[in-house]
């Protein structure tokens, strides 16, 4: 059986290792089956138990992985994370969920802990029987290798049709303590409406309640990955865990402390940090957009409206082909389940204004032309009629998106 | 002003001229303002004042001809249709709605009869003023070609990305007098969920009420464009109108009599007959699916799990590539909003069953991978839940799709 550790530990602690008292470990099982050696296995490994959150697809199709996570969470507990690329171990059935939990079985094992204190996630091909025996052999190798210095070949393992990994870190001080929040994330795709899978994994040697910490990610998923799409129409495996150890040896963080506040703004950082990086790595991306909308009736309807612009096809092509075609915008905004009236409604592209009121402006198309060629643009539209505000945040599509999602599985 | 009328009428009746009574003009009027010289207005006039009805887009942002084509409509009677090609004429303001009412006064004039008795119809780039005056004069000049033989030239004049002029015809007798139903359509884009225009236009020769052939409209447009939509996440100007004269002669189809049940079947066979070619001709489109839902919980279910399917641009990439992706397919139901119970779900490509009560089939991949090489592949569904049915026409996505939209308004 080839098991193939991950490099030795000679790269810095950081993203999911950056934080004291976590380690992480990688190998590579082959799970794609095409012999290849890349690491597709990581573990991360807490010194003790730390009260741990997650967030979950809202998918009727959830892998098994998450159902064994969500399981898992219910003490708001955990003491490892294991999770592999290349395979989704979803709509696997009975033996999926015996897989997901062999996963979770053997980890315990490597890091000498109960199987319900350990996180499972995957990413890859639905539909699969995971390699099971290869993948617990890996899980067993990467436990040799566990290591603080390991951070970032876990973000690497974990990647699928990513070109690049995803590490986000951010300090903060609390009664003379430094506290660090630290995380790595993976998933490409569309995204939103459909995404591939998007995994984050976020760690801080804060010490705060499981059910504080459970607060704080969801208001923290809900302006990050949210925005890109985490708990609302996505993949079969979408998670985003969070483990808190308390290793920084910092006072216990209450809720509406100023401890808490300062966690509660690192932990959105880190969280935003990663949703961009997701959605600039998008498959075939070239550029990403932000869609702002304001003046909506409700924030309901303008996330309604924000998310339907960052996931129309006309609109995302036309970003590609750097066409100002505001009319696409509108269109897609039309038919969100917004209220709009024409004649209250604004819409700029990169600044310039192009639709206000009503009407067309005599916007200098040069200059919008030169805005929809940057690497990052900015559509903004005010709808006149209420207090409402969301932001969501998209990237174009190319034909490379295509090529890359034609032939996936095969 | 250069104005270019059609072609001389050696043609045929056919499409929305088949039926008696009905006549079609062409003309150029560089809508475009490219300096191009194809015929992009065309004018449809009945022999007599007809019965009317129309089903249109459901987005809030509606384009002028839509505003004005559902007030025209209410006493459901019109003598004749104008439509341009080139040019939405949507988010333009009251200076659309101004040019849209004059688009219908200038047909008045040229078929004599009142300016409320013509509907109006746009489709182009969003948010540019009409040439206007190029319009009238080329309605003028569409006026004085008027023609039996003008439908095929009807057709291609109201094209925009569509690579080819759509048309279908029906025949039915009661009691010895033939009747003919026909039509034209143009559309392409992506349809759903949020399609490049759909404009279709249906004209019959039998004697029917406004409010029968209203009924009959969308109880057709329902099992037709509305499973590729219309009137669900639309554009600005989709527009679907029918028009019935009684020039064929015979007596006024009464509902629920067998005439009208010969026109019902007929009108829905037009209207299918359309939605297939439009879906055919999507833009950059090599291949369709059909996707066919039962044993949801009820058919609103089984009309969103079969919709969510044709729109997934996952699913659509894999049909693209010939990847017997079923797991973008049932995650794709999974985020529909349908009620699924995987243990009970069943999926067949192509006639081969890949997922039945839970797990994978062992289904032959090679010939799976012959039917997906087809031009029409057949996907069903079946969840197990209940007696809800739908089915959902589709299209694959290409590269091809994102070349032809990246610099469609520029």
């Amino acid at each position: 059986m080839a098991v193939r550790a991950g490099q030795a530990a000679s790269a810095a602690p950081s993203g999911v290792t950056a934080a004291s008292g976590f380690r992480a470990g990688t190998a590579g099982a082959d799970v794609r089956g095409d012999g290849g050696s890349r690491p597709d296995v990581a573990i991360l490994a807490s010194q003790t138990t730390a009260a741990a959150a997650g967030v979950f697809t809202s998918n009727r199709v959830k892998a098994a992985p998450v159902v064994v996570s969500q399981i898992h969470l219910k003490r708001g507990l955990a003491r490892a994370v294991v999770v592999n690329s290349g395979n989704a171990n979803a709509c696997t059935g009975s033996r999926g969920l015996a897989d997901a939990l062999r996963m979770a079985q053997t980890t315990a094992d490597v890091v000498d802990c109960a199987p319900s204190e350990v996180l499972v996630a995957s990413t890859g091909v639905i539909g699969r029987p995971l390699p099971i025996e290869r993948v617990r052999a890996a899980i067993i190798a990467a436990g040799r290798g566990l290591d603080r210095g390991q951070g970032r070949l876990a973000a690497e393992a974990i990647m699928t049709t990513d070109t690049h990994p995803k590490e986000a870190e951010a300090r903060f001080e609390v009664g003379g303590v430094v506290h660090t929040v630290g995380g790595m994330a993976k998933g490409s795709g569309m995204i939103h409406p459909e995404m591939a899978t998007l995994l984050a994994f976020v760690t801080t040697d804060a010490r705060v309640s499981p059910v504080l910490l459970a607060q704080l990610l969801r208001a923290g998923a809900r302006s990050s990955f949210n925005t890109i799409s985490v708990d609302g129409d996505t993949s079969t495996n979408d998670s985003c865990l969070v483990l808190a150890n308390g290793a920084a040896g910092g006072p216990e963080l209450d809720a509406g402390s100023p401890g808490a506040e300062l966690l509660t703004a690192a932990l959105g950082q880190i969280l935003q940090g990663l949703a961009e990086q997701v959605v600039a790595d998008g498959e075939g991306a070239t550029k990403t957009f932000e869609v702002r909308v304001c003046g909506a009736l409700d924030e309901r309807q303008a996330r309604m409206a924000a998310r339907t612009v960052t996931s129309s096809p006309l609109v995302k092509t036309a970003i590609h082909g750097g066409d100002p075609n505001w009319g696409r915008i509108l269109a897609a905004v039309g038919r969100s389940g917004a209220e709009l009236a024409l004649d209250r409604c604004r819409l700029a592209i990169g600044g310039y204004e192009m639709f206000a009121m009503g009407r067309v402006t005599e916007a200098p198309l040069e200059q919008v032309a030169q805005a929809l060629g940057q690497p990052r643009i900015a559509i903004e539209i005010d709808l006149g009629l209420g207090d409402g505000e969301a932001t969501a945040l998209g990237c174009d599509l190319s034909p490379e998106y295509v090529r890359i999602n034609a032939d996936y599985s095969t």
